[in-house]
């Protein structure tokens, strides 16, 4: 059981109720976040249990020195989290000490912290950074070898695949936080006769991906090395890449998807550190026969412990279920060891070439999907191209996403004698566009 | 003659002696730009003939009112035309009428407007907006039929060609203006035998087009009609779509390009509105036997004067022709009434399924080349893939950009009876990277 600090002692408790237990945001969490309450103006938090604990307030209260004060102004100041970002690892780990300390059970700081605390149902959280640019990968292995097979049977993956992290430029304006709705898109679809039609959407899916927000570079100026470049990860999140797969196959062809992925990408509020994921880090495994990454992609610690063990899920409900009192259907379960490149390989591969990531960038890591069939990520895998309906409860059954329909991410880390950590939920509903 | 309004009227010319004359800035032109001289602030400014009206200083001076008042304290106000683009054509419009008048032969103001223009020589020009999003199109059919023909001589067009906008999304954050150095970009490329390396690029090109600065949306929240979708442009200038050609052949499957090109994009710094260009607005005619556009991208007035009559030119100059005294040589001359689809067109398209564009979004055209073998708007193209090089004056030959090399693009509307409207240099050279 690595127990690596006292902020992932699972001994320690909080004198927060809501934060004792087994939920997602026990005290070894502490996730970052942007939040509002009435009319106030949005500024940063941490969440504890049903809790957020407001920094602008924490900071007004004078209980925090150094890095710490510099780290919570700087967040409370708000309305993103770009500049707590910019201020690099040791700012927001001289946070994360410090809050842990104020909300540990014995703290003598309780009576002054318990006020600064927001029960979250009444608060509106917001996207925690303002994004510069958007990248989404493809780092999902068994995703692209499903989707590659659907096309090209023999032959699923492209020669570039073991080697090259493949990514694409999303669109920044469009990513949206959990519970935005989401407008069914139109655009232009293959007609088996005659020319394309101008339509909404006939196949809209969602993907199930890991986010990964950007810090301060650790060598400005210059192209990350693979053996800094995890100093660079702000935190984690759960991220939605939207996609229309109608409009999707008639636009991409030579240069990508564009309209299919750019009206909507959804992620989770908040931003899991990767000091709250360190007892969760992992070597990533290849296949067997699968060769090594290129030099510019190898460290020893990041071979080591550069990948994570997050379990995923997709879960999905209808109107007619909801209506009906049913709970939620989970579609999938899958886990980012199905990774085939490390968080850090992604930021090292992003700017080996000298386009330098700036903090508050969002990367997605690619659809997250397992080699079977029971944590397939997006629907087109699940359906087989849009081939076998799936059967939901209640007897419904979906090849893509209907109006009405509520697709929720979910992300928990968890292991004996380890604190959990939960990421919370990165939801979006359909709606006419 | 169209002569649309004062503003265009060419027998009007102005008490700048450097702004009369035949140059690219005449008083019909009066593009937007964002400056800074010596440790002043950016902020926004107006250039007629070799000088820079400063839009704070004239703010302060107190000689406008009403709407062009707001504009140019908007503008003047910097640190980017964000703000003033936001406020929407008739501000943008308002400001063009007043400072046409006060710069114009005769005007009583000279007194007080003259020293508020600074020579440009002494001035830094910068990025004139804060890019959110940045979107490369490939809307010009010579260049995407010359570099499919290299792939697929007998098929060279996609079949979305004639349908499809095709666009993707490109990097903000590397947008540099006018005269920042271009680091050559390590990447991956493909080896004929073993796994790829990772080496500096050897097959770096520039690619010719034309830039669209967004402004305000006339119906924000919603898709913007073709038919309205004009209104959405602030302005135009000249983009390089830098691009490693070995990179991208080896990374760009299935998702488009990513490190090939978002390394670095030049723009040229000047904002030549769609007030000044006005006199070349023309109908884009498309090869005999295509389809017209679907009825989403079909407006009568777009179809009928949608396009642009801009003359496009690229020059080259090596460290050896520089050191030798030589002029750089012209690579090619093409024009943007090669475009396939209309400013408008793209705009309309690009918000169709729901991605509103944002006031600062920067599109680029994708690589306007002619028809024949003039004006091929990238290297990839003039040397057909690489195999063919081209010969400089003075002997030195190039199949793609070597260190040292500066690429200059210019653009430049003229036509007899009517003032030309130049767009200034859209200039970089390649630095070791």
């Amino acid at each position: 059981v690595p127990v690596l600090d006292a902020t992932h002692d699972p001994a320690i408790t909080t004198w927060v109720p809501s934060g004792r237990g087994h939920g997602d945001f026990p005290i070894q969490n502490l996730p970052l976040c942007v939040f509002s309450t009435g009319d106030a103006q949005r500024h940063g938090g941490v969440r504890i249990g049903d809790e957020l604990l407001d920094l602008a307030a924490l900071t007004d209260a004078g209980l925090l020195d150094g890095a710490a004060a510099v780290a919570a102004a700087v967040a409370g100041a708000g309305p993103d989290l770009n500049a707590l970002f910019a201020l690099g690892a040791p700012a927001r780990q001289a946070l994360r000490q410090a809050v842990h300390r104020l909300l540990s059970a014995g703290a003598v700081e309780q009576p002054l912290v318990a006020p600064l605390l927001h029960p979250v149902a009444g608060c509106a959280l917001h996207l925690p950074a303002r994004i510069g640019d958007y990248t989404d990968f493809y780092a999902g292995r068994n995703h692209a070898e499903h989707v590659g097979a659907l096309f090209r049977p023999d032959n699923p993956l492209p020669p570039n695949y073991d080697w090259v992290p493949i990514g694409y430029h999303g669109r920044a304006s469009t990513v949206r936080p959990s519970g935005a709705p989401v407008p069914r898109p139109s655009g232009q679809r293959a007609q088996p006769d005659g020319p394309p039609v101008f339509a909404p959407s006939e196949q809209l899916d969602y993907e199930l991906e890991l986010g990964i927000w950007v810090g301060a570079s650790p060598t400005p100026g210059r192209p990350v090395p693979i053996g800094r470049a995890g100093e660079q990860i702000a935190g984690y999140c759960l991220l939605n890449d939207w996609s229309a797969r109608d409009l999707q196959r008639w636009e991409a062809q030579p240069l990508g998807p564009f309209l299919a992925k750019n009206f909507a990408t959804t992620v989770s509020p908040y931003v899991v550190t990767p000091e709250a994921l360190a007892p969760y880090r992992i070597a990533l495994r290849r296949p067997a026969g699968r060769p090594g990454p290129l030099p510019y992609l190898h460290a020893e610690l990041d071979q080591r412990e550069g990948g994570l063990d997050i379990g995923l899920e997709v879960s999905l409900s209808t109107a007619a279920m909801r209506d009906g009192g049913r709970p939620p259907a989970v579609l999938a379960r899958s886990s980012t060891t199905e990774l085939y490149w490390t968080p850090a390989q992604l930021v090292a591969h992003h700017s080996s070439g000298g386009c330098e990531l700036q903090p508050g960038d969002l990367l997605g890591s690619g659809t997250v999907s397992t080699a079977g069939d029971d944590g397939l990520g997006c629907l087109l895998e699940a359906t087989r191209g849009g081939r076998v309906a799936v059967t939901l409860p209640g007897g419904q059954t979906r090849t893509y996403l209907a109006d009405g329909d509520e697709v929720v991410l979910r992300a928990r880390a968890a292991r004996p004698g380890v604190a959990p950590v939960g990421f919370g939920e990165c939801r979006g509903r359909v709606v006419v566009g």
